[in-house]
């Protein structure tokens, strides 16, 4: 690697100096923009009133107060790491691992991470061959770690679902609903061909160029050298291979409780929806569910028993309004595109909110049939008691009957039910899934 | 019986002659008064133009235009059933019965029905010794026919955990959802005592009274003397014993689709909350739960297995947002009782949106927690470097960290991880149910 842009080194060893959304650090990048900030992070040059200023009214859009206190101890945390700068070698370090690092300077940064605004990561070190697709394109499954098998195949079949529509399965690499997430995606992916992919179901096509040839993106809490958990290496390398890691730490970082936290905002930012498909009442995964909602990102959760302790997290986003009921991958789409038309692969089911309840007949019809004997045929006076109806409406809803089967004349001008089976609502089948 | 009031008579017979919630039977009723309709439905009397302007009025409210038109029609519907009239034998009947009939006129008519407006019963043909408890005091548990082992058990607990909470819980008295409501509410009134009550964990007193002695409560579709399922025979007569039938139509009337229909619109308006707990994609039960929204009643669905065809009527209701997910008795309560207290028996879950990610830890205490190492102690120095806080943020820290238990001095100024063990953020148990 001969020349490297000044902005690369300045943003490599931002994020070696500055913890993932430190404040300060953002706002001193914001004011300074990246090459200045690196110099003033790492004690090379001083901060002109200025600068201090601008940092200033940046921190107070925050809520932080007393500028020069909480700089002069940013610079006391920051200024310990300059003995372990060197970003041209993390730059060598992770294009060994056949990576590179993206910045907000590059054509491809990924435009969805501006909503993170001050926030948004200094820069992305990368690990693999794929692309980052547009946000319309990648969904988020997360969930806990200690997942039961109803998580996992729920988890296999929505990720499996997402990718053969063409999309991006974004998770975190962890066990439990990560691995299956990344897992099912890489297993639809080597199947997948182009025509499948125009056959996707729910109509909505995939957008062109190669981005949803990314079938799965993994996110890690430490650096891209360093596949964390060491017990998914072998899955984060298949990941690496056809789809893409990423990190906002650099080479050799460790995967910390801190970065773990801070690295969920970016799988929120990274999809246009998250899915939580089983969590605990407490879970890292509702962060993540959290950062979604506070970008505006759709968020949804799989329901599950109620016994299950690892689907509390989900009923609870569900009972608080904080996610939308997601049981197939038709309903994740619609959290992602919402504006799109309904699923054709729903099994056919009404979007209407209230159930036909009596198969489309009218009320008087639905009264005639309930009066009509199944075995003994009886005149239509009878007919016109038993229902409640006049004998106009009688001859006229015996007619209709008999159209649709329901009523049979006997000869002699006696009638009762036809052979079509008559259908109690409360067992009405729907033309449904599971069915 | 000697001496019967008029309007016990004329209701009598307005519920013989006139089907559930036929809109220009309401309207004859709410024009002419009970007695004066009674005559007219069975011909006894012609209606005069200012009642048929009345009802005219009535009818438009309504969007039902031609009234002369509709009229002509509705007593042709009602005439043909005065040959069965015989209001003093089926107020006889249901006294044989161990029963009564309830009117609007009646001082304990449950005032709940009124939100019905036109649609409320004529009357009420009850049957058992129970009383109909005020609608703060009853919750709705209904479901398909074809329940699961899961929808049984979840109906179970539901069930009991109300009636152990001094509530009344009111089903439609059919197979599945319905009967194991009213069976477990039975079983638990059989053991529940006043002491029970007055610990009832949520700790919301049940209403003074005996109201809530009715631990069930049925709405039949057909007459109380007639019990509906006959595989329920024994339930139903259960029921009559220690609760209460109701149902609208008169003795030895048939349980008609129609009749069905109608007879949810009684049960979504005698609850304060209606609990899908288990439905098919179309299934009576959402009917119920949709005549509770329009009454501006609290509808609540349980969540369940997204491979059980049993559980996608209530994952719809979810998805719609027209449901709150209920997982336990204590949030059913919720739904009846909205502005009551969070109730006390949740397992301690926190109500807040957000749950904690970091077990109370402030970010500098995480991140030098982060970078204790667990075996060889290091220098504070070396935590300064690498946790990136400065070196008073680390003195600091570490003697928050060793008060807590978390770091541990070695001697010589060297520090390690201490013995309470680390919670990950995204394995953090919940203190709650299920654990």
């Amino acid at each position: 690697m001969s020349h490297v842009e000044p902005v690369l080194l300045a943003r490599a060893a931002l994020s070696r100096l500055i913890e993932p959304s430190d404040t300060v650090g953002q706002a001193l990048v914001a004011a300074a923009g990246p090459e200045t900030a690196a110099l003033v992070a790492s004690g090379r040059q001083r901060a002109g009133t200025t600068l201090r200023r601008d940092m200033e009214s940046l921190l107070e859009e925050r809520g932080v107060r007393g500028t020069d206190r909480v700089f002069a101890e940013a610079l006391a945390r920051w200024l310990p790491r300059t003995a372990d700068l060197a970003p041209q070698r993390d730059l060598q370090t992770v294009h060994r691992f056949g990576g590179r690092m993206l910045v907000p300077e590059d054509s491809d940064w990924p435009a969805a991470l501006a909503d993170l605004g001050q926030s948004m990561p200094f820069c992305l070190w990368s690990r693999g061959q794929g692309t980052i697709p547009e946000l319309g394109q990648c969904l988020a499954l997360v969930g806990s770690r200690d997942a039961t098998s109803y998580g996992l195949a729920t988890t296999g079949d929505l990720s499996a679902g997402l990718v053969q529509r063409g999309r991006t399965v974004i998770s975190g690499g962890a066990y439990g609903i990560d691995a299956q997430a990344h897992r099912s995606a890489l297993a639809v992916s080597g199947s997948r061909t182009g025509s499948d992919k125009r056959a996707a179901p729910d109509g909505i096509r995939p957008s062109a160029g190669g981005s949803t040839e990314t079938s799965t993106l993994a996110v890690l809490a430490g650096g891209v050298d360093r596949l964390y958990p060491a017990g998914n290496d072998d899955l984060l390398r298949a990941v690496a291979e056809t789809g893409l890691i990423l990190s906002e730490v650099p080479p050799g970082s460790a995967p910390t409780r801190w970065r773990f936290l801070q690295r969920n905002r970016i799988i929120a930012a990274l999809a246009a929806a998250t899915v939580v498909v089983e969590a605990r009442w407490r879970s890292g995964a509702l962060n993540t569910a959290h950062h979604a909602a506070e970008l505006g990102r759709g968020v949804g959760a799989v329901p599950g028993s109620v016994y299950s302790a690892n689907s509390a997290g989900c009923h609870r986003l569900l009972r608080d309004g904080s996610a939308v009921c997601v049981t197939d991958a038709a309903e994740a789409l619609e959290l992602a595109n919402p504006f799109a038309l309904a699923p054709e692969d729903d099994g056919g089911r009404d979007r209407a909110g209230v159930p036909a309840d009596h198969d489309g007949l009218s009320v008087e019809d639905i009264l005639l049939l309930d009066a009509l004997p199944l075995r003994k045929a009886v005149p239509p006076q009878k007919l016109s008691a038993v229902a409640g109806l006049g004998a106009a409406a009688v001859r006229a809803g015996l007619a209709r009957l008999e159209l649709s089967g329901l009523a049979r004349r006997t000869g002699d001008g006696l009638w009762q039910r036809g052979e079509r089976p008559p259908v109690h609502p409360s067992t009405t089948r729907p033309p449904s899934k599971g069915d």
